[in-house]
């Protein structure tokens, strides 16, 4: 089996050794056990642990034919919500998709485009500008269904989409994905008869994207969810050894709290393929979100390079020594692209030519992890075969998996995001909302 | 004049007096007058001073009639460059483009799209892909010529408008932005006919929006190269003042430094507009590259909110305490969209029914603000009228010019970027590129 695989060898240096990052096995092992035994803070949250080998046929199968239905009927597909209700499918279609697919123009690729993931007035008239000549529908994201950002989104766009198709065919168009059985959204979808999928109470935001949540939005775009289950499979199986030679999860977990205790405070996620941009956000909510707590936790950063070698790259060469890296590799690109000679050669490219674009891609990324590994910024590797939904399966439950090891090293509840809720409950307060009226009062009394 | 406003009162705190940033007026005084007189490092790279006063009517003529050519000729035009020769249009168009434009199938609106910013072989290939039934051009820019990442993408996309349109009319069709007299890109261009602009010597990259580096990609989208220019024009007058209470850059700058003294080691740039999300990486590469070397240097990070309060929300509130923030706060959308009233009111949104969806925004900023300076993130606003070109004009000269006062108080040389040469040298070492036997010979014993 053709998997990723993390590299640590260059994190090494004057001031990480080998042995000090294997001092942390037994805190690995304890917070790995804490992981798999459920017996650590926030064990009601670890229902993402055994789901890719647990996620039955029936609902695989029941997420292909809704989305093949919505692929049917719509041009495109709003997939409404935030955070974790968004960035997960944003990562995987975004890196699947052709570079340009927004521009192009095919009648039977439905785009999956995204809302409710801001409160932009202008992005949502524009969204709806767009969509007003469209064939479209809508899967809506929520918990509660009351998470202010999607559900102005989804109000503004259910009222647009009932008043296009009438509200009997606008039904068939609108999928929510929501709580079994309490809240908002719910009683919605049950009044007005949506499809549904359930969000499991035991999975939190962040570690969604294998459930509906991401799934749904993944496999209208055209993707191969059983794929993408099938890789996160392979890497639940590989992660429950509970040593750091043969587990990853615990391997990377450990070392970036090694260089954490030794000074490093910000983490770079960085990509040699712009496909990836979006992964970084993703993987930023599940390091920041996880451990980003009681005034501690590494700073998580991401780049694309060599893009932003030409504009962060001189920080990370020469600013304060307080960074690391952790570096994406993808392995084989999927088209080729020679580069070609030219019998002038006035840009001195010819030395290259007939080269295919990726080896100068993969002599950057070699130059760069030198000269970075040289000017004190120790360097992790992940090489990922190829950009494909089985390795991407692997990757995000590896993540998923180190962040929960990780975040019990670093001694926090990986699974709670109590800070979330403070601009929420001044929000509702400053506008406010039937319930919050003391604290309406208290917050007016401030900001006179 | 409506103008762009910075307010710091609300970094102010526990931790950092106005008198603090008051006791630093006499080196911000001092930073300024280095960049008025160029009596400070770097000093041969100040020729973006006094640049938007100075730049002539016929410069701006000849890049508007150019923009017209390529509009009238091209449907898609590709602009070429990385680094400061691509964050700097890259922002500005983002900011004024329709959120969902690359959907938009306007034959009449010439796209501009880019390439020579990464070393993507897929997205090279994508690109030629979707290009291959367009009527397009190429703005091609690079100082040298010869910098790797746009000159592999020139190579391929003249190779391809040539074979496409004939050598005579693919030269028509392709404009050069380079040095006046020296380096490949010029004697090609001369050799080929194509229409060239200047980059000046004494303007680095990161500086080089308003020059015709920036200027011609955003005129060829379409918007008005004389209304941010003249932005410019009044930022570059109200930032002449050398006391703080009138210089709002000087005041960045001595805010900033203050609290990067006081222990906050990373800035977030945060926008509560996502239009603005390319103009965080414009500003990343300003600063980053500006300030981070000899060791020092805020780490500079950029935040789309309210998206991004669902994911790097949590760390900012509760993470380690060495962050602080500087919103841009867009004052009036350009389009309105109100949300609607629903007799269900299940998702209980109706009491903000018949509210803009931007004054919901505007009190989700305000209650982020509270959220974060009662847990220890200092704030500062900026607020912009809106987003046009005019005050989009005095934003960026705002920020280049504290950014040469800032690193001058930060003791650096605020001009160069010795750091990003490290990366180059090992890849052209690795790629055994002709002049560089004796470092390919010292790397492959490395790598072996």
């Amino acid at each position: 089996m053709e998997t990723i695989n993390l590299n640590i060898q260059h994190a090494l240096g004057a001031n990480m050794t080998e042995a000090a990052i294997d001092a942390l096995g037994h805190e690995a092992k304890d917070a790995l056990a804490k992981v798999e035994n459920g017996t650590g803070a926030g064990n009601d949250f670890l229902g993402w642990v055994n789901l890719p080998s647990t996620t039955s046929e029936s609902l695989i199968d029941d997420i292909c034919a809704t989305a093949k239905h919505l692929r049917q009927e719509c041009e495109v597909v709003v997939a409404v919500g935030i955070g974790g209700s968004y960035l997960g499918a944003k990562a995987v279609i975004e890196a699947l998709s052709d570079s340009f697919a927004a521009y192009k123009n095919d009648p039977k690729a439905t785009k999956v485009v995204f809302a409710g993931q801001n409160i932009g007035e202008d992005y949502l008239y524009e969204l709806m500008n767009y969509l007003a000549d469209k064939k479209f529908g809508i899967i809506v994201i929520s918990k509660s269904g009351t998470t202010t950002e999607p559900a102005i989104a989804f109000r503004l766009l259910k009222e647009m989409l009932e008043r296009k198709e009438g509200k009997e065919k606008a039904s068939k168009l609108i999928v929510a994905i929501t709580d079994a059985k309490r809240g908002a959204l719910r009683q919605l979808a049950t009044e007005e008869g949506y499809k549904t999928f359930v969000i499991e109470d035991n999975v939190g935001g962040r570690f969604s994207v294998l459930t509906p949540v991401g799934l749904l939005p993944i496999a209208v775009a055209g993707y191969d969810i059983k794929a993408l289950l099938n890789g996160a499979i392979e890497m639940e199986k590989a992660t429950k050894a509970d040593d750091m030679a043969s587990n990853q999860a615990m391997l990377y977990a450990a070392t970036r709290n090694a260089l954490y205790r030794a000074g490093k405070k910000i983490e770079i996620l960085v990509n040699y393929n712009p496909k990836l941009h979006f992964f970084g956000e993703w993987w930023k909510q599940l390091y920041g979100e996880s451990e980003g707590k009681d005034g501690k936790g590494i700073f998580p950063a991401s780049v694309d390079f060599s893009t932003d070698l030409h504009s962060m790259g001189q920080w990370i060469q020469d600013g304060e020594r307080t960074i690391f890296e952790t570096v994406l590799s993808v392995e084989a690109p999927e088209h080729e692209t020679i580069i070609p000679t030219d019998n002038d050669n006035l840009d001195g490219l010819n030395y290259i030519a007939g080269k295919r674009v990726d080896q100068v891609n993969k002599m950057a990324e070699l130059g760069t992890r030198i000269a970075h590994t040289d000017g004190g910024v120790p360097n992790l590797r992940i090489t990922i075969p190829a950009l494909r939904e089985q390795y991407l399966g692997q990757l995000i439950y590896f993540f998923e998996k180190a962040c929960g090891i990780s975040g019990y090293m670093l001694n926090v509840n990986p699974f709670n995001q109590p800070g979330v809720e403070d601009y929420k409950r001044n929000m509702f307060a400053l506008l406010a909302k039937p319930g919050y009226e003391k604290e309406t009062a208290a917050i007016q009394a401030r900001v006179k």
